[in-house]
């Protein structure tokens, strides 16, 4: 069995990574962190994990994490850049689920989570986790800079168009919207039931952290240099990102075309379902699930392209894409423990 | 007092008006008819309204309906139509929430609603129900063609940009999403709480009812023609409406100005708040309200210009703009009846 | 117009005092304090209120709030006893809404909040502002102890059949349940939309502090001693409180006459709605009013009689009424501000 | 592999068993059955099951139902009854998770159902499979009646007091709440989202359909006759059931010793979990599992029980209970394909 550790499991991506590394038929659980909850019991901060882990919380600490095979962090950013540097040089593998190294440009992160990157030489090491785009460098890597869940949704529905140059890059659009849980299990007034239930908004509209990221994911798979316009909205339910991206056809390829453009590319993907044409992918049909599934749109006399994305922010989003990567790096069969069929209703 | 009728009360639309039109001072709702309920009691229909609602409804008629001096039609479409003729003859004010007149060109009507129109003679006696855009007719009009939901929401949003031929028109983008109570209250599986709660969809991504009504309208105020992309979404939540619009900027107006000409548009409308720069509106602002609040927003290094725009679906999407319609046709000071205070949390 | 000051005006019960008083004919509100927020606009912290309200939050302090006529606390329990004394001493008129004048045993309320009650010598001199119960004694009074949410819903719920000495008194079961919005707006992980909502839960099953308080009330009302069980439970919406009262009934009295006993009881009752026998109460059916409806129910060959009772739990369980109370105090009609239709859907 | 089919699976417990089933080891799905559907393919009608079922709902029909080695109805009450004979007879192995063989009184049946039994004959001969009371017998059984959702939640809380004789059994009382999804897949406006959403009521509280089972149930267990009132209430949920019970104790066991009967009682079943004293169980935290957690509580001064039990009405309450008894009926693993983490958030 491998073993796992877990830095900072007392949020939603580290939760999730407990209820999926649970039933997963590789992967022991060896090690739980959090500095607040030292001491307690998982099953008591958890109670849906009873009879599923007896580990108690221990403090952060290389020397019992470096018993690990490999080390998830589950941390806010800042976190990992701090202690990846001995993490690495213990030989542990390293799949960070925070933004602390998707970003390759050092003065870009610094800008935008408003503090110095704390960890820039291993930046270049770190391997963006985006299987379908990097499926054989993953498997190699030692550090893994799990992709934000935004990123995830909007990378996948972009891929194929910029791929195979499709579309005007000077003026994406991504209207994204999120569950709650993407804010974390922070106590913060904007994600009380009373604050955002039964309310629509958008919020940071006019620049988000996740639209460098984005950016630098697009520009890796298309020719020219993409200009986007990301929107990202809370959505009063727990889970869920659907992203609904717009772009200017400047190719003449019939919609069925590009349509099998998209089967082709993703044909082979375990977790990216293109649905047939026309279809209206809900969120909740990917809920608890690892999967993207992706629908293609085109109204009448125009020449926009609408592309539908949908995911489970903690899981194709976060977590259940971070023990995608652990697998592939393990060599595992990559569906291991992410095989689980959407709770729907 | 004026008497008022309310055909098919039945639905969200109708039991609004009659919650509104409730403690209007200058209005006493005197009919209320529907074929299904036809003697039953409102109240026992509606429990909110015990106390305010004594009324039974009544099957709908010509005959008791000419007793009023203004009748809203609350009903699906196709049913103002063929009602019509007879009301105006009879001297009625009419005030149509319905889709039934809100498109100009019959033929367009026809092929968006699956059926030829039953009253084109009247098309063009109607006046759209746009006070921001149409107030001057509307006090004269007796046959109001009550604006839709996300039309009104769009429409707003656009307008000081188009007015001002500040935008590239050859494509607007409006994302939309509305509360499942824009579905109206028919039985459909789809707006279920078990089947929308919790989750998150586009729907009529390849073509909705609301795209012409809304080009008709947009191009009532531009020089340029548009094109338009209009995307609804099914939010989990009951009201409100949240359009995200995107347009590309031929001007280089900065974005301050842009504001100020926002803000001179609206200064005289007691229901459209322009949001100082920078504002995030969520649509429960605006519950239970007659109220549109718009903000806008630049990203750094983009000339696409974005337009965030709220309302209640019910109130400005519907029922309150109807009351808004007929205190004018009356003379009646705007706000009557629909000076209310949104309801927070 | 009179003049009312609120202290600590940025949690639920605030807001809604400022939404009701925004519309209310005869009052003002003129001064808002919120340490936190001192100078800032409220509605900057309150979009809803744009329009409404262009007052600045103040430090709370005797001397402005002296000028008021009347003061409401919508404060955490501990901070109005702290400043009472210098308030009733100013002749100023006080409704509090929080928790600390409306348990007459001062030792009660000590073991109850875990603190010793910083005011007890005012504590007879506070009327406990149930105006079904009290509104003689209110109109007199010049400090009101606003009653609890939970409270509230019970107390009415209960009262007929207390009053007419219809039911065992030692074992009143009283199950209770509470949109997340009696929670407040305090950042607390538990009240997050990702915690409790499409979830359920009852809390404080083994003591709530509210028990004493409905203890407290039942026995001013009945002849023989109370004993009561309350279990509280978390409802995923935001605002409605459903009390599900279950007595063992002692009288043979048919479920008719009880019922008949209920109307009378209330008949002249503006804010309390005895519904037809069998009626289903809808928390939703209360929402952003000041109604309480109750419905009474019992099953085949049982003697156990059952209450529903529903509230809007920041209306008729906290600022509506404490607004009611305001209007009896100050001899204005009772219903002021307060009729205001629920909003529904 | 065992074949099952599924007669009705286009309603939630039916689309709940695809869903279990489709990850269970020893099982495959052979047939699936709607009359409206036939034709079409399952993963059409549920994209959630896209990539883990390729059949095409069928016409119900005896001859291709008889290749299966188990059949689960998945049915509205009525159908069951009218194809049981024929189906046991060929020697099926039926489990029905309708209501339609759960009463052993078809008189009773006929009445709360409002329609004569349509099988008296076989209702001796099935077993009701709640395995923590009938284990043994569900082994040998070919009809099971699969508990309801209410009454599964509602025993097993009651089991342990009744088995032990601790409390007086002629005043029960079970406040029980659902999410929505206990009402079914049908198109009734009082499911609406816009209808339910943000709201709470109690409903049946004059007489539920459950009532009669559960008294059966409890009944089974009890030494003394058991009298109950019962009231269902909805919750603006999906899913899950939470049931807080009271019971007078005529015992004057201290909780603990009480919680160490509990304890006793359920340390060998897989599925229920006596949680600490003290514990308030969250439906959310057995959401899309098989688990019924319970929990125990006594207020000061106080001789009431109460007892807080939370189950997935699903999962516990339907599918996930209809697969315990398949796997116990054919000797498989009993946690085989109901082994699954709780969803949380």
């Amino acid at each position: 069995m491998i073993k796992a550790g877990i830095v900072g499991a007392t949020g939603y991506t580290g939760s999730e990574l407990l209820r999926i590394l649970a039933l997963h038929p590789d992967v022991e659980v060896s090690v739980v962190t959090s500095r607040s909850e030292a001491g307690k019991a998982v099953s008591d901060r958890f109670p849906h994990l009873r009879a599923y882990n007896d580990l108690k919380f221990t403090d952060p600490s290389i020397k019992i994490l470096a018993e690990c095979d490999v080390v998830f962090f589950a941390t806010p950013h800042g976190v990992a850049q701090a202690m990846m540097p001995e993490f690495i040089n213990s030989g542990l593998k390293v799949i960070d689920l925070s933004a602390d190294f998707r970003l390759k440009d050092s003065d870009l992160w610094a800008k935008w989570y408003n503090q110095p990157h704390g960890c820039p030489e291993l930046i270049e090491h770190a391997v963006y986790g985006l299987p379908e785009v990097n499926r054989a460098t993953i498997k190699d890597a030692n550090l893994i800079a799990c992709p934000g869940c935004y990123p995830t949704a909007i990378q996948l529905g972009f891929l194929p168009l910029l791929e195979n140059n499709l579309v005007d890059t000077s003026r994406l659009i991504a209207d994204a919207k999120s569950g709650v849980s993407g804010a974390g299990r922070a106590a913060n007034v904007s994600a009380l039931l009373s604050e955002c239930a039964d309310s629509f908004k958008a919020y940071g509209a006019s620049g988000h952290r996740h639209s460098p990221e984005i950016r630098q994911g697009l520009n890796g798979f298309s020719e020219s240099e993409v200009s986007l316009t990301f929107v990202p909205h809370l959505v009063p339910m727990i889970r869920g990102i659907e992203a609904t991206l717009y772009a200017e056809l400047t190719s003449d390829l019939p919609l069925e075309k590009i349509q099998a453009l998209y089967e082709k590319r993703y044909e082979n993907e375990p977790f990216v379902d293109v649905m047939p044409l026309g279809s209206l992918p809900e969120t909740r049909s990917v809920k608890g699930s690892n999967y993207c599934r992706i629908a293609l749109h085109q109204q009448a006399d125009s020449n926009t392209i609408i592309v539908l994305s949908v995911i489970d922010n903690l899981v194709k989003g976060a977590s259940g894409q971070a023990v995608q990567n652990m697998n592939l790096m393990f060599g595992l069969d990559e569906q291991a423990g992410i095989n689980q069929v959407p709770l729907m209703p």
